[in-house]
């Protein structure tokens, strides 16, 4: 790749970064940032700085915020809790405009093939949330393929001595698929019709 | 798109911006910075604005340079002049590793539907390149496409008088294409088998 100057080849390697982003399309986006104006390109700079800077996890349910305790926590029923793998399943929930409760992020499921144990995602501060009381209800949310399953009957497992009631959303939701990519019709479904673990 | 926080939901924009990024792309890159170390996503931003910064316009040949005159203008045997649309051309050129002449970056082609005539892109700059003296060849490497044919000819009917060899390069890409696209055999035979306009 040594055709592009030094500062294009830079640009096109970070691009290259970015998930399913390959060479060719990684240059067209450098090209598409040498042809911004110099205030546009800041801007953009300064949106990806800004996140890093920004952005950081919920002391409470571990989802993205701008403040110590997120915007949901603060403001909605902490009776019932959905525990999702990743912050990208909130946003999908939240799209529903459905669900009033608070969230767990595990941000991950246990995959032992991938050396990813309990220890290693948020079930102890789960865990910790319902010790404290107030909890009714904890919704199981994770995707449902083999990992996101596994991890919803383990957790359940911790859970049902703690006298709080376990749901799993319903499998409206297609098996193997990512709860991110579900249609709105059918998560919505998934979550109405979630039965007792 | 207000279930984001907003430092989220402003880079999920930027990311927007960019040629053939929709929504759900945008917001997959988002996360992706989320997941990147402060050095990395540091790293990334001044990428962008370095490129805005360093990056210019040679001033002979249009080509993008980090020096008033770039390195292949400063180099390369200057009486063959390679003409070409886009900065992107040079590079799909310059990895045959064939051509040794220099370039001249029109920076678009006349489009008249389009409200694009010859003073809108650098066709004066080429005549007074040749007019300079020293230049023996021309050849017109725009797009195989119509708009590219058109400036070709059009520029070839200039340069003839000026007593300088235009040529063409062959037809071996495909009509309709784009040069950035071809095949580097394809196009390196097109470059081969250019003939005189």
């Amino acid at each position: 790749m040594e055709v592009f100057i030094e500062p294009i080849g830079r640009l096109i390697n970070e691009f290259s970064k970015l998930p399913g982003v390959g060479r060719k399309t990684a240059q067209r986006y450098a090209y598409k940032v040498i042809s911004m104006s110099e205030p546009e390109a800041a801007a953009f700079a300064e949106a990806i700085v800004g996140v890093k800077r920004r952005v950081r996890l919920c002391k409470v349910c571990g989802n993205f915020t701008e403040t110590d305790v997120c915007e949901i926590c603060r403001s909605r029923d902490g009776s019932q809790i959905c525990v999702v793998k990743e912050p990208k399943d909130v946003i999908a929930l939240e799209k529903l405009h459905e669900y009033r409760g608070v969230y767990h992020v595990l941000h991950g499921v246990i995959d032992p093939m991938n050396g990813v144990g309990p220890n290693d995602i948020r079930v102890k501060e789960l865990l910790a949330r319902v010790n404290e009381g107030g909890v009714k209800e904890v919704i199981m949310a994770t995707n449902p393929d083999v990992e996101g399953e596994a991890t919803a009957m383990y957790i359940a497992k911790l859970l049902k001595p703690l006298g709080v009631t376990v749901t799993r959303i319903a499998h409206g939701v297609p098996i193997g698929s990512e709860l991110e990519y579900a249609d709105e019709v059918t998560l919505a479904r998934a979550l109405v019709e979630r039965k007792e673990l």
